[in-house]
């Protein structure tokens, strides 16, 4: 029933790391209290605390859309707008999630690499006090971006800094956090909590868990209605303990780390190997577990064929290659050498 | 980390059955499309469509409130009114999230047995095109319903034959459908497709597996849009695979037969042990793997204390029991010798 | 193009009260700033914060439903619940607007009378805190109610202290709040912000204004956002000093309490001349500006064809008669001279 | 209680043309049904009809966003998207009221005058099927434009054209359809319903109306179930007759074309005058009752201290000026004089 072993189209088309597996089959025994009153949920949300400061508050969600969608309702009235790159996550690929649960307008800024700076956000706040116009209330960004790349921690702090100065809240999709943080070779507490966001989605999926996201609280006061938002947003689910049983190694064992460690490790191999093949140019700097390319028109669909990947943008003839915590070497010399045979042609 | 081995609190509190797990155990292998494009999903949605008939489409999503909300979403304007039993979980357990999502108001009908029949609808059909009024659109049960009954084949006729004269559509949360199943028994098809519901939430977490319901549209051209209301409704889930996984044996191996069976037959177990004990009155007919019943207050929190369940209603002292797949028959015997012991005190 | 001269169908049949379209015509001269910038709305805002107190603030829409539904959509979150008497406008005749707008559930209390009480509520606080159940945030009674009762102030304290002690605000659907004032005898105010209210809509049409209704915040800090409620609800009209005028003279020149006094007046004396007739009940108490009565059934018919007015309960053949500011003693003379002859038939 | 006499900062800022006023006058008298069971409703939708042809349905709302929301969200289910110019009114100026009541995502495309082509669209409909895209439905254009310009018939035709073979609809924000319709010396239908236009926001009150639109259906099917929308939309007026009044002696009488003509000329007549001046550049073509230009920062302060105006683009000095049916010739004689005396400063 399988398609070939590992293929570059989406670090969600990989499965669940071994040892994240194996917490499940653990946590599979007799009965817990559904709903995330049970111990496995305690135990994840207290190492979260102490990897995100005493004042942040953990609630797991099912998706990474519910997780952004959620996250956002809590602090964002429907009458007010959301700031974010024209390529994030929330504008292109949640199917409108975020306006018809939160009411608020996206307001997207041009951005060629996925980030965004407090320059390009000056006209978001004209009309601010005017009731004509949404009121800017969040700026959201994403850790690392849907282009591979990753905010360095002062651009974080800049863009907070900018946003608390207006009255604005920062939000971080973090879908990718773990390749964000390896990248920068930081804890995500320095990266987040102490570079002043505000609210993250705590992505682990990408990363080799089964399911299941956390939006964080960073600041008091936030999360005060989130269990009625999660539970009406229909992002609660029952047996929660296969949550909180998967963040309990994922984070103590660190298998975020390593997982996302040898994802970029892979990204940048690829990169390598591409590199100075005629007629491919590397389009985006390569940050975190994804590599983006220019390649011939004429090759994409026989590459395609023994490993999948997406047109990221049909008339550049850009695609879209990511890595995953199981991607092989051997993948990649083997993705690469098909490649250069199709360019011979 | 555990609570006691086994409560009756909810057969949500239980984990997963050994065959689903392992199938989800096999399933973690290589690369599959995410999002639903794998060929377990696909396999299993030919199952589910073998079972409920050619003109069916499921549908999985994440949870049962998500079932319920998306399934009714998918047939409802936000102006239509969905008419339940006031006991429904739609009405009570789901934090408005029907209200929310679809705009749709929820009428409901007081019903002592959690069972609704069209002598009660009448009321329900005044106002049809009158524009202030809400439009009755859908009628929802539930089956099992939350008070443990189930409806016969008969009787789910009638209310569709209701439905479609008044131009209505009839939903089925299904929640624990498997349950109603093997209390009829009868197969899913004769209490759904061809007993006239039109849409049913399709359970399976109640009954032995991690997570993951369908919607099952069982007319043609209601599924139309439901990709797009799935996805906006925060319901698709990454690895679906995973999902697609567990139904194969749930439904192959008739593992939901099984599994039902014995829940329902522990829960007569417990009807039959309590029956007669002093001050211990049995409230619902005990048709699925709920047992209700009115027990000296003084009673309650010691009994809680070992095998914690929960109070339905406080006023009256009348508690609810559930059972589940793992329930054991040694459980109930210590659950009632417990009982016992503190009805004597 | 008209109708019957006067009919009992509804306050709303009625026209505009010459004073207020005086008003209207004065106020049609050269240019003023739109959407409520304009000295007319200026003036009728201060005069309203004279009725309700320093520390309200009134803000004008357009409609009854309007009013009702951004006033709550100010104070509740969509995981909220409003509890308000089954006969309520906003349960009964605002097409689901409620729910659509805010998100909320309307808990409903039986009551017979239209009114409810603390009584009544019990049920409406169980699950506070629980996440599945949606959380009480807002008791809303209709002053007058639709049943033509009238809340006394003690009553309306009892609510009050009732909702504060239990973390939820009061919200009063005036919408003939004139009627019942006059009733009471009382200002505005000792009915409202003295008695506790926190949000009300104040309504005008249907005691001789053209449209334009207020949302009126009797308590610091509830109206903060609303101005962008009010636009994003689209109750925000750019001609708004054609509002504002109507209200100087409504208020100033006490139009609201000639009128109401009226057709309060207007109600008793229909009461007085029906009361006694053959096979004719009353079924409310007469306070307001309606009258239910049960009539023989054969009578209806031919007496809507002279007088129009609405079956208000078919199977108990109940029927509403409203009056209005412009009824006069001859319709009600000739109504009632009608009735009797065809009760004598 | 006035402002400068006329000024130039809004069409909405002046009043009721005499001759509506007086048809609101002749309506005041007894009793009418109210929410628009009434001739004066019924005659007024009976003249629509006739200029929009026999398939169209026209309804009465209160106000522009209503008509632009409500219109949207007959034929856009949630997870779609409108398409619409960047500068379009219900991108920029409706507070986020359509994301919110219809929950689709508003998608921009740049446009220098406010018009956008089908040469502009092939991005919108990448993602067509896709369920992580918001789905394309509604190409929305106002007529004439935010900008003062105006879409040609054959454009029109073109954009329906484009729009009916990519399964969209094509919207009309209408709100100053009658300048457009004089500008290009047609018919409405010409226009609208001949040009393929699906649903029409048609607009008066910027053209001498009290208050009320119309959301107009130019083909069968559309308009099923949008009494109920209008209603659950809060747009529903109990009043209505004051609607209907306004509209026939608007469309019998050809008030719309007289008012619509002389606004267009004094903005013919202010762009004469104003061409030329030092430091003034006209930046938009001006076909309808809007002058855009680019003056020195230096005047703009002290010659809105006389004829208040809108500062529409602050970085490069650009101000808006509209004309209305009331502006006097000598209005922009003393409007230039005084602005002719400032540049000279």
């Amino acid at each position: 029933m399988l398609m070939n072993p590992r293929g570059f189209a989406s670090d969600n088309n990989a499965g669940i790391h071994p040892a994240i597996l194996d917490a499940i089959i653990q946590a599979n025994t007799g009965h817990t209290l559904a709903y995330g009153d049970d111990p496995y949920t305690s135990k994840a949300k207290e190492i979260l605390r102490r990897h995100f400061g005493e004042d942040s508050e953990a609630f797991f969600v099912v998706n990474g859309t519910g997780a952004n969608v959620l996250g956002i309702s809590a602090i964002a009235g429907s009458y007010q707008a959301v700031i974010c790159a024209a390529t994030a996550h929330i504008e292109c690929d949640e199917c409108g999630a975020p306006e018809k649960f939160t009411g608020c307008k996206l307001q997207t800024v041009a951005s060629a690499d996925g980030k965004i700076d407090p320059s390009m956000l000056a006209g978001s706040l004209l009309g601010v006090g005017f009731e004509h116009h949404v009121q800017p209330r969040v700026i959201s960004i994403s850790q690392a971006t849907e282009m591979g790349t990753v905010y360095r921690i002062p651009e974080i702090k800049e863009l907070a800094a900018f946003a608390h100065a207006n009255n604005l809240l920062l939000h971080m999709d973090g879908a990718r956090i773990a390749n964000a943080a390896v990248s920068l070779n930081c804890s995500f507490r320095e990266m987040t909590s102490d570079a002043g966001v505000d609210v993250l989605s705590f992505g682990g999926t990408k990363n080799g868990l089964q399911y299941g996201e956390a939006v964080i609280f960073l600041k008091p006061g936030l999360a005060e209605n989130f269990k009625y938002i999660r539970k009406q947003g229909m992002q609660l689910i029952s047996k929660m303990r296969f949550i909180g049983a998967q963040y309990i190694p994922y984070l103590e064992k660190e298998i975020w780390k390593s997982n996302a460690i040898h994802a970029n490790r892979m990204a940048q191999l690829l990169r390598e190997k591409v590199t100075g093949l005629p007629g491919v140019t590397i389009t985006q700097s390569v940050e975190a577990n994804g590599v983006f390319a220019i390649i011939p028109e004429k090759v994409i669909k026989p590459l395609q064929e023994k490993y999948f990947f997406y047109m990221w943008n049909e008339e550049k003839s850009e695609v879209r290659w990511m890595t995953s915590f199981d991607t092989r070497e051997e993948d990649i010399e083997d993705f690469t050498e098909t490649l250069k045979k199709l360019l011979r042609n």
